[in-house]
């Protein structure tokens, strides 16, 4: 057998093929911490609305470091004054990592337990007891530093920092076309060559060719009904929902019933204690929450095992949107609920979600953003929704809703709380709540 | 809030929409057997050679439904004199369940533990202690042993049997179109909408029109050349391989410290003591056995916490293939491994996959094959291979290969044993072991 | 030879198959005027820019028959009190029909000639002459008028009249998936399947279920973006410039060279007199045209011969946008053009494209158009661009742009009159006239 | 406006974005030679079949030249020891221009009037009264030489040859996928990435690395596929066979009528005379030669004017298959036939179609076909079907059939000759002529 050049291909649905040549990038992916990125799925609990959706972190990991990988090089190529190849890597490795400190469930998880998966992603890029930081050394002493700088933005050259987080960045490009794929809602297609042929360094970020700005539009547009059709459907939400009640009531139960929660959760026990470590959070994934939540389903208390059993079955709450104005009559629903039997601390819910599709730079704000900037042929730079009516009527706004959730009993016709039943859809019309006045 | 007559979608990315409309199915979908599907991944190990193919039996079941749902809606519309409309409903039912006694890694699982996936289905259908049973006695008390009779085979009705198990039936053609798109290799993609239209219900079973020859002839070679390609992949195999092993040991072990396992692996318990329930059968899922070979990664003996290391993070076995008159002489390798220090019994393996792509009717065999019959335009019935050359080739042989399974130390070319590495490999030549005679 | 059921099926790249099982349809198909569409390419001269668009409007009408019949079988299905059966035939007549009238490169050929394809399309169903009206009549002898009535807008049924012709109806969603599909301009795809679940017959028109509001949402984005990038790219619009140059010319040179015209082109000659038939019409289609301007490439005048040639050989003249308040400078850049020796009627011209994607009812224009009526779950209507905020961008607004269109030797940097190049691109930046002022 | 780098990008369906960044291929494509290609669909007469399979061989070529252009670019990149540089813009442009010579409906036009398009290929890149040799003469005196020998098979370099023409070359894997996307006939689809991949020059000749042999054997399965089911689909040969009496009678009817043919067909002329000029050939194409049948189509000759208005309008006869032992017994057809009063000269006739999949080097023949060489990991060269049992099925062995066509009314069940008709389909069963002996 003869030594070959390393060249690992990758069969990627989404990429087709993705081919690795680099030693660190490969050795990057042998990790364990980047082999468990295979336990976690993307879109956490979206996959109970939309079933093809399955995919990992994993493979979306591999899709952004593929289009920066070609990016990367395309520049390399067409604009030696203006990049560095020196930053091929960097960007390559932050493309592949951005997400590596991601956990199961990672919102709601987040919110109950107080975590911060970008946190955790910089731990395991700088931590000396990870693998990632083992191989990332093997580059240069500072090397897993500079990744980790990438990745909070704090990073010198803005170009790399805007290829892998902003506006329009290798992440949401790859996680755009691959939800799209696996949900089959073609919604999320863009024209990825496209934009891959126009994308340009320039002195202190990334621009795109006037030839592209009708790509550039429309991968805002695929966004916005990405946003609106996938990431907030409110069944999956439903699941989010049950989720958070789920692990509340745990955490409730857990400093009455040490023992119980050790034998049946274990790994999740730092976290009720507060009192965890990198390799804690390393250690769980969707599999072991899962795990544990089929345990959970035979406990004593009769909310936890209904939560548990709602989520390993799939048995989702009803919701209604409300107008902000409106939130406050939401208790006269939660009243009628309260009286057919159920806790409403445990089974009604409020839930929004919203996106700013896309906005402009605005220094004033914390976070502003990077806003996109289209290169006209002269080299002059005009922003994008200056030249797109689509993107202007998009931008500065954000598009969502809130949501009352409810048990879906409420709903059935068939049962003994007819009158019950009655008063609260005297309060819906059209899935919406019409509140005290409208009513 | 009107009522409405029910419809259900799910959105597919294989089959675009899959709407259900009849309540039995609905509640089936609904069921905690059915629900559990979506923790098992339709592929097994597939998904760590093949990324993108991470999706569950849930989907591929759905699929299944939908194609027999197209087809006996075509049959009554469409021949009325040949096909009876009562038998809808069970054929549909026997498609969404076909696989509902599926387990976690089911191949290796079976082999280690003895069961029977196909014997679990029929119990998950016939036991009246299961959610499925109870939705389908309230179609009639005799349904579930109705259902069940199709997939063991034993229905009276041929036509039926042949649309849920045949040479080209629901199954197969929903997961060679399913396991190509999730995986990325186009070559499972055949003409469903071409089959379809030319399906056909005969007296004793199914047929399709002379016009669809080329499509049929075209699937046949799309199985063929998933086998080769995907699901014969020699990488996968060595997860499978690993996961063999491993359970073996853990077999090995269980009697010597069986609180160590009921600790880390209670679910499996009943499988280690060889005493197992339906329900004990249904606690088992990809993630509950993973998290349980994350908790062995920790366990004292060198061999179980290895190979469990392995498999979690995906150190793979290299290969070579063999002829079946050199395996006799395997043992000179085997040798050369146990001299670097392994074990041969955990660390080496053989593997062999074959797959017959199409048979004729052999009336000899214990399981003769129903072989595919084209109908002329004058109602004559051809058999497949007599059409096709191309099917002529593939008929009556076995495809496929026989592979020695090594640590990969024995290939680095960097380590300390270099002369036992430079005996192993003159045993090989282009990924073939010569055996003592050719070399 | 059994005979069977007529069914004869059309393999399309778009719609897979196009089954056709009626028999007035199928021998429409087959009419001298149906085949002639075969002859005329869909996109005119797009398929010089777009190299793959060279697809007919035979193939558009096929298409838009498939929707319309789709969409009324469901209707038949689903909606039998709001939906008659007895409109399926002649909407689905209506839908092939609908372009039968259009001639070779439509928009420049009636601008030349005052022809207008709709009136002829008319003509073509109704005039006793022809091979299609004869199909017609075979269902009744009202038939006719019935189908050409749903053309003028003036049937009585407007759920049949909005289907063929609304802004949201089969034409227009089978050229956006088609035109798309052929040009490789992925912008244009939407969601068929979903729109065709949520299409509803209500009392005077049609809805859409809010279910699908964001398919629909998305059509409209689709429908602005074919516009912006494909229907109004510079380039087809240069070939348009130089084909009404050319027809130009000849119409000027006829009444001098009758002989020659009548030799070279006869069948053009009845247009030159202004004195044509519905059979002279149907004598032209693009091959046609396209031999008579190889013959007119050795014409000895000038003008002609080389107009002749730049399109048969696809020379293109360039084109800068301009901005309508500086439309009356545009003579600075003519004076330059005529000073370089070009004649300016023939070699220079301005071009104007705009559409407005979507428009509310407005009776008071003398076209009001009908808006998209999107149906809440209680059946209320509710217009688009109420819920939609991509669509109200979009909605009342035109876009598209003015271009001059001049010689290409004017931006060439390596002939005799630099002078007046630099004179002239010192008018232009960024591909835009900068006017008098603005300079 | 600033001078750029060349680079102009071709929308494709097929292969998404095609760039030019070479001034000769450029300028190529400008030629009046090239351009002219626009006007001959790549398919003849099988867009009559498939509706939408209207693409040019203007579209074809340019997809060969962009394989060309990425496997030369890989092999300069990847091979430099193997494969020289210099030979890049002569693939390349052999690739481009290996269908110039191609003239409408080529088969058909070079069996009555015995033209041979690749030597008109040839003429156009030699002749100096061409663009297209022009434009190679910039590149090189010799430059139009070299080009013509790649296309003749006398180039020095074997590697360059088999790119352009082998059982596996640029030309034919666009064909296939073209095809494939234009008929909606998915079974021409192959995996052309992986081909690309493991394509490698060796020393005299081109051969595939193993781990692509599956790919490879899937192209030659596509192929094959395409044949049967697209190219020799029998209404597109009733087309073919129209066509050919249509100019076999024109060419008859010449000499005794050569004022009416210079009037109505001038450039058929020269080839009636069989005295024709480069020059003649490059003057037709399918828009002019239909312009002429349909010119025909008013003809008193009634033959003539039948067979041109069946051809316009597309009335096909239709077909039966027939054994070669059976061809002598037809005659019993053709007097049926001439009974009922057609000259069976031009209203039947006999067209085999037959097409060799694969083979492999056969140096007793005339044209040995070059086999395909597969790689293995050590460097030796198998031959394909030594390890395709696929491939060796289609090897060495013609697949088609031979019809025999007839018109339509003799199937029809409503006419005057109900006796003819009886015994005319007593020969028939299934679509096969039964002989004299088996009927």
């Amino acid at each position: 057998m003869a030594t070959q050049k390393l060249e690992k291909v990758f069969r990627d649905p989404v990429h087709n093929y993705i081919p690795v040549n680099n030693q660190t990038i490969y050795d990057l992916i042998a990790t364990k911490e980047f082999q468990r990125l295979r336990r976690i799925k993307q879109l956490g609990t979206s996959s109970y609305t939309f079933h093809g959706a399955e995919h990992s972190r994993f493979t979306h990991c591999l899709g952004v470091y593929h289009i920066a990988k070609q990016i990367t090089e395309m520049f390399t190529k067409n604009y030696p004054e203006t990049w560095s190849a020196d930053e091929n890597l960097v960007t390559q490795c932050a493309a592949l990592l951005h997400d590596v400190g991601h956990g199961a469930f990672s919102h709601t998880f987040e919110s109950i337990f107080d975590t911060d998966h970008e946190a955790i992603t910089v731990a395991i890029i700088t931590e000396s007891s990870t693998e990632v930081n083992a191989v990332l050394r093997k580059v240069s002493p500072d090397f897993p530093e500079k990744v980790a700088s990438v990745i909070t933005h704090d990073y010198g050259n803005q170009q790399v920092v805007q290829l892998i987080s902003s506006q329009i960045d290798c992440d949401r490009m790859d996680y755009l076309l691959r939800d799209s794929y696996y949900t089959g809602a073609t919604y999320g297609e863009f024209d990825l060559t496209r934009i891959m042929r126009v994308i340009t360094p320039i002195t202190d970020g990334i621009a795109f060719k006037i030839q592209g700005m009708h790509a550039v539009e429309d991968y805002i547009v695929s966004r916005y009904q990405m946003y609106m059709q996938v990431y907030f459907h409110p069944a999956s939400r439903a699941m989010e929902v049950l989720l958070h009640q789920l692990l509340k009531r745990a955490k409730l139960l857990y400093p009455l019933q040490k023992d119980y929660f050790c034998m049946t959760s274990p790994r999740l026990v730092p976290f009720f204690e507060n009192d965890f470590s990198l390799s804690d959070y390393l250690n769980l994934d969707d599999g072991v929450m899962t795990t544990y939540f089929q345990n959970w389903q035979s406990h004593p208390d009769e909310i936890l095992s209904d939560l548990a059993t709602s989520f390993v079955t799939r048995k989702l709450a009803k919701s209604i949107k409300y107008d902000c104005a409106d939130k406050k009559d939401l208790d006269v629903l939660r009243d009628i609920i309260a009286k057919v039997g159920f806790d409403t601390d445990y089974y009604t819910a409020i839930h929004s979600n919203f996106d700013l599709p896309y906005d402009l730079y605005r220094p004033e704000l914390k976070s502003p953003r990077t806003q996109i900037e289209i290169m006209q042929k002269d080299g002059t730079l005009t922003e994008l929704s200056e030249l797109s009516s689509l993107v202007k009527s998009l931008t500065g706004t954000s598009h969502g809703d809130n949501r009352f959730y409810f048990p879906r009993e409420l709903l059935k016709s068939d049962t003994l709380f007819k009158a019950e039943q009655e008063a609260f859809t005297s309060y819906i019309k059209n899935d919406h709540f019409l509140g005290k006045g409208t009513k």
